[in-house]
């Protein structure tokens, strides 16, 4: 139940700022639009507009440049654009064989971003930390400019996490349980910005929803992973994460009671049937060097070797096998492939469209397509933005007040370091 | 993206009308309330609250009643009621064995009820909508007054249902594929009141949250069938029914791919495991006649019978399975049992328990809990008021202003007959 205080002065300023975030979500959604295009988009009144982005600019979230011509008729309307450094987050990723950090400005622009390899295998919290805040500084180290107004902290894991704290509940291939990562975060870069912790499927889903393969569609499944598999539900446009966060883990579905046992201590779980080193013992190659196996194994495929092409062809079964269930459960209208899945999509796809065409119900069939994702690698990266982006984008006007001396402050998050 | 038009009219109009939303649904959902009651749950002003109940009381929606005695210091706060005869809706629920009708009112009150049972097995569309209208006769033969103020039909289905339309896309257990039962309704009961189709799991989980086990979960997951196997969603109190209202359906998740072949078409979908006929069969009997073969095995268990309490015990062990794949996808806070498995939750309640134990993240399995049904077999025809009443519930200005004409015109619904 939503509700509105029947108070004139609280009242109109609810529609201003709800009239704000609408602005601000299209640009930084869809890029620069003619004041045309927003009044076309939002609804409001073209004298709205003009004063609501009047005071955007003052707080310099938007610009607004030369008139586009755009070949239509009548007096050309000003272009608005998101204004990149004027609202910028820090993205954070933590995969079990890299770490990543990258700025980000409104508008989803890549300011400045550095992957580095980690081994496999199991890390401490504190390692973890202490390499992500390198990474901070190697980009600070490299632009003063991008921490100017930071905004929010946005960290994707490789692990079920806790929304509310950014607790790391379980991460196997980190060896973590039960691991503060939130805090630890705070701790080590300042409690000043908000941090943001998301699982990377979630992320990777939310990603690919606003700048990738999904953009405009309602209801999407993202399915990605490597050794572990996750997946990300979006719903209107929305994360859809379960009622804690933990959501999502379509990994540990069981699809094979007489199948292997899984890292989470049941049998038979999909991801024991379609995570990486399942799809290497089938083509009989042990996996040693982490991604690079599948790498290779990817290439013998390209070069029409039975063995991987077999291995691929019995794992797109089990995929189809999986997914038919979760489409009859979630109805979409699209999923996405991500990571491992989206690397060898274009083996598996056809194989999963038959399986699907035999195992799921009709309807629901009938309305759902399997697409391979487009953002790689990065997908939970720009995931983690998205996420740290959202209080800008809820309530812009709460940024719009801000004093200098409160973002001279916020400025000085990144370069601060209390690595515990 | 929602945007609030920026022209003062429809502003305070816009408003007006969210706030009367809130509080017919506050009353619709909880009962009678004072009006302190109404000003602490919505947040609105006590002057706004008078002015906005004055207009609800005049449109015949809720009625104010002598003040509470709560024994609460200061004056006492007049009782505002939800009008039962104010807004009535009519569901129908059709089920494998039974058909049934209703007419309720604003607040759920059941106003008159009638329910029939008829053989399992296939019937035409046209056979169960003459069936409908002969039942609605009944009700309206026993009542002038239900009708007074009808403002939608909802309809239950056993089968898979687009929402747009009511299209039944499939039902196995009544032989139908792409059956039109929203516009044959339409055109038996008159079109002059909106008709609602949907699954009667995705309704009995609506009638759930709102007025059975599951009050105040924000977040559940309702597990129902007899035959086939069927799920409801209900995320933040609203349905969750996937991109056209097919979700939700969880018999048709792969669990044992060594396993029976489904009506589906696919094999080993976790209502081949744990439907009415793989009971009966793991209790070495056949199933003749529905719903009363289940009674005689409970009523068998009941005394200790062993079979009985094996078939139930292996069929727990495969809720339990199905189960643990549902709750790390989807995290929910509570599981509620309908249908056949509220009749068995007593035999299958720990075993149940015990295999999430096993089988799902710790950190879902923490926060779920799962219990039976409170509702019963009537929980769909329940759900299918709800869904009914949602237009009213979301804009009950829309309906105080419609004039005594229109109200006279939508009463002769349930009167007219032109059974194609």
């Amino acid at each position: 139940v939503t509700s509105v205080r029947d108070e004139p002065g609280l009242r109109s300023e609810t529609i201003r700022r709800a009239n704000l975030s609408s602005i601000v979500r299209e640009l930084h959604a869809n890029g620069p639009m003619s004041r045309s295009g927003l009044v076309r988009r939002t609804g409001l009144t073209r004298s709205a507009i003009r004063g609501l982005i009047g005071e955007l600019v003052a707080g310099g979230l938007v610009a607004e440049g030369p008139a586009a011509l755009l070949g239509t008729p009548g007096r050309p309307s000003p272009v608005v654009r998101p204004q990149p450094d004027g609202a910028v987050v820090l993205a954070l990723d933590i995969e079990v064989d890299s770490l990543a950090a990258a700025f980000i400005g409104l508008g989803g622009h890549l300011l400045d971003h550095v992957r580095i390899d980690r081994p496999r295998g199991h890390s401490t919290l504190t390692a973890i930390v202490t390499d992500l805040v390198e990474l901070v500084d190697t980009l600070n180290a490299r632009s003063e400019r991008a921490t100017r107004a930071l905004v929010g902290i946005g960290v994707a894991v490789a692990g079920v996490v806790r929304r509310a704290d950014g607790l790391v509940s379980r991460a196997p291939n980190l060896g973590w349980t039960d691991q503060p990562l939130g805090d630890r975060l705070a701790r080590a870069l300042g409690d000043d910005v908000q941090i943001y912790v998301g699982n990377e499927a979630d992320l990777g889903a939310l990603a690919e929803a606003r700048r990738g393969a999904a953009v405009g569609a309602d209801h999407m499944l993202f399915i990605t992973g490597e050794v572990g598999v996750g997946g990300g539900l979006i719903v209107d446009g929305r994360p859809f994460t379960g009622v804690a966060g933990y959501g999502g883990e379509v990994g540990h579905v069981a699809v094979n009671p007489d199948g292997l046992e899984c890292s989470c201590g049941a049998i038979g779980c999909w991801e024991t049937e379609v995570g990486a080193m399942r799809i290497l013992r089938r083509a009989g190659r042990t996996a040693v060097r982490g991604r690079a196996d599948i790498d290779a194994l990817l290439a013998d495929a390209a070069a029409g070797e039975p063995t991987a092409l077999a291995a691929l062809a019995e794992t797109g079964r089990w995929v189809g096998i999986g997914l038919a269930g979760l489409v009859n459960v979630l109805n979409p209208r699209l999923v996405v492939f991500g990571g491992l899945f989206e690397r060898i999509h274009p083996y598996i796809g056809p194989i999963v469209d038959a399986e699907l065409d035999r195992r799921t119900l009709p309807a629901p069939r009938r309305l759902v397509r399997v697409v391979a994702g487009v953002l790689g690698a990065e997908a939970p990266l720009l995931g983690a933005a998205e996420l740290a982006f959202e209080p800008v984008l809820a309530d812009p006007a709460l940024w719009l007040n801000r004093s200098d001396v409160d973002i001279v402050e916020t400025a000085k998050i990144a370069v601060r370091r209390v690595v515990a």
